[in-house]
This record gives structure tokens, C-alpha cells and sequence, in this order.
């Protein structure tokens, strides 16, 4: 679970979070999940393991304000052979549904062509968490 | 259509555009779309015409990097009762496809609940453009 | 003290947090000391506290790349009759430093008109915090 | 000079442009500026000319907002051995000051050490621009 609040960068001058701004915390859900299961985001990169989003999709079920405080929830959808497929549930802290977001990623090589999700990646999506 | 370069703050450490930012592209152009076909953005807002996006989605063909000039097509793909359908094409300059994208917007009253198209913002989106 | 991960979206295609960003931190950190002290910077907002940030400067002593822990301190510099001074310094887990920020407030009020520091926020500077 | 619009994820929830922003915006211009000069931001990378911001800093003259367009113009203050500060003003399209930054750059190797400006970049800030 990974928690954070709305920041006045976040919001836009419609007073709610700017949507776009939904996939950064979606971003660093998923570093923090893969943190929590052994394989910190850095660790990723220096082991050459590139897993770019070719899919990003998100619902915005209620709006969120500046200071809002939410819990982001992520979990593995599937994985395939070369792909990823993760899911987030933003709620508010209380527990009302505020967004949903699915991301796709593909595990490519150095040449950008995609390769079988690596071990190490697959073994911690795989983890229960710490 | 909409150009823009990918700039370095648009980049992330593996040398391409970082996801999220397509969705602030993408804003720009149905801002730019708008104000082509008579409706700046600014005039929306002072008209209390509120069209928060409760859906948004993308698949990204090929990785645009650091300085890419990039084009991006805008065109309304339905307009229901209270909500409009955005589509966005996302070309480099050679014409080759980067990325697709689709932003769902309702129109809400300033107490939060959903309204009718306006007919200024109907008006426009049904217009040729500039 | 404020705590964060340099994410994906944080850093750009030289592999290191991008500049502008940092400031992005730094109003995190604010917004973390005011809560601290009382003061969450959605209470501001509703009590028609407003106060725009008039300067901004940062100096970046080292890169902080991709998954990097940061510890970012707040501290009031001082208090004038209409603005605030606050000064930032961010840590590396390992104590070194990264980078430091100054940020200048002046409080407004609706008419954009500078006023005095209202009390609720003065008293939340002065405090101690949590 | 550099021409834009203050985008709806340029604004925060004050109704204004979020400072930060401000940077993302006047690295646009410096990127706009050297391609006018023969010098486009990939090419540099390309070039192994590496030129980190080390110091940052803005002032805010009058709040921007959404749909505001405005023109950036940049100057070179001065080249040093192996830095370079760029000046920059932001103004509304009516000429009215809204903010100035000024940047600075080290150029730095491959080994994270300070270098001399490389020739191609001494031109390039150099050269009286297209």
C-alpha cells in the first residue's frame, strides 16, 4: 500500500488532482511495490531490466483536493511472456473509491525488442510482500 | 494539430518520454483544438464550463526521445448527453505512429454533478477548426 | 523532516533527478512542515490563506538518480510583515548533501494585494512542530 | 523566444501557474534557443555534452493563468570555463513582466567531472540565433 497526499503541484486550477498527475502516483505505487518485494527500482535499471508502459488507462471515480491523503493499492493482474499487467485502486483515507488505473508494461532488451520477463522481476511480482 | 518537441523534463532515466507526460500533450492539444475552433480554454473556465476527464487512456507504439518534434491529431469521437469522447493520434515527423490516446470528459455543474454539453462547448467541437 | 524516493517521472534521460522537480519536493516538504505544525495546507486554502511563492532559487551540490531515498528539512529562514522565507536542505540517505532551496512567500489577499502574515500561519511557523 | 500557453497541468488549485512549472517552461526555451543556434537537445546528448543545472533560480513578477500566453526570451549572462548562466524573461502577450529566471550550467564528462565548455556549445550560445 502505498500512501501519499494530494500536493499543490498535483491539483490544477480546477481545484481537483490534474489527471495526468494520477500516473505519476501510479509510477511510484509500483516502485514501492517492487521495493517491498526485494527488487528496488534501481536495481531494476542496473540489471538492465527495462520494462517500458505501452498501455496506461485510468477512472476517475470521485475528485481528489489539495491535501487529500490517499492509499494506493497495486497487485499483478496477470503476467504474460514479455508483459506485465498492473492494477491500482486509489482510495481516500475514508476508504472511498477515488480512481483506478491499469498499466501494461513489456520487458524489452537493449535493442528494444521484447524479451521474457526476466526472473528476478517475475519472482518478486510473484512475492507475497514485506 | 498540435506540435511540440519532447523536451528533457518530458524524459525519464530511460532515455524516453516518461508515460505520464503524454497526458499533459494531450491536454495541450484539446486546449489548443478548443481555442482553434473559438473557445480558449481561459473562456471555458469563465464561463463555468467544468469538463473534468473521468476516463483516460493511451498505448504507446514507439518510444519518442529527448528533442523529438512530434504531431498530435485531436478529433471528437462522440458526444453524449453530458460527456464527450476525445481521440488523439500522436505522429513523429516522419508520420510514423508514437502513441494513441482517448480522454472522456462529463460536464459537471459547479455543485459536482453531471450536466448537459454545453451548447458553447458543443458548438465548438462539432466546428471545422481554424 | 520530509521523506521521499526519487521516482521515474522525477528524473529525466541523463539519468538524474530533473531540475525542476526538486521544487516540486520542496513544496512537498512545506506542505508536510505546515501539517506538522497544525497547519494542513488544505486548512490555508479554506481559510483564505494564500501565499504565492514570490521566489524560488536552489543550488544542486550532487545528482540524485532513480530510487534514491532523500531526507528534505524545512526550516523558517524568517518572517516579514507580509512574507516568509523558508530554506530547504536535502539529504542523501547516507547524510551528504544534495541540494539545497530557498522559497519566498508573500501572503495576498483575494484582491492579490499584499497582506500580513495571517496569525494561523505565523503561529504554525513558530511552533515546534509534531 | 520561446511562445506557449499556461496549460491546465501548468496550474495548481490557486487558480495560477504552479512555480515549479516555471522551470519546465524556461528548459523549453533553452532547448528552443540552442536549435535555433544549430545545436538541438538530442544532438548534444549525442555529442556527450553533459550540462547539469547546478543553480536555479526565479522571480515572480505576476501571477499567470490558465490559457495565458506568454514569451520567453532567453540570453546567454556569461560563459565561465565550464559554465554557463542563461537569463531568461517571461512576458504576457501585452509585454508585462511575469517572471525571470536565471540558470546555471556545469559541463561535466562522462566521469561526472567538470570540463570545459565544449566548442560546439561555446558557438552555439555564441551564434546570433535563426
Amino acid at each position: 500500500m502505498f500512501h501519499t497526499r494530494i500536493s499543490l503541484g498535483d491539483t490544477d486550477a480546477a481545484g481537483v488532482l490534474f489527471f495526468a498527475r494520477l500516473f505519476d502516483i501510479v509510477q511510484r505505487t509500483f516502485e514501492a511495490f517492487l521495493a517491498e518485494r526485494g527488487l528496488p527500482i534501481d536495481r531494476c535499471l542496473d540489471a538492465g531490466i527495462l520494462a517500458p508502459v505501452v498501455h496506461a488507462e485510468a477512472d476517475f471515480r470521485s475528485p481528489l483536493r489539495l491535501g487529500d491523503a490517499i492509499n494506493v493499492a497495486a497487485s499483478v493482474e496477470s503476467i504474460g511472456d514479455s508483459s506485465v499487467r498492473m492494477a491500482y485502486v486509489v482510495r481516500s483515507e475514508d476508504g472511498s473509491l477515488a480512481a483506478e488505473a491499469l498499466v501494461v508494461h513489456v520487458c524489452i532488451g537493449s535493442d528494444g525488442r521484447s524479451v521474457p520477463v526476466p526472473d528476478a522481476l517475475r519472482r518478486a511480482l510473484h512475492s507475497a510482500g514485506a
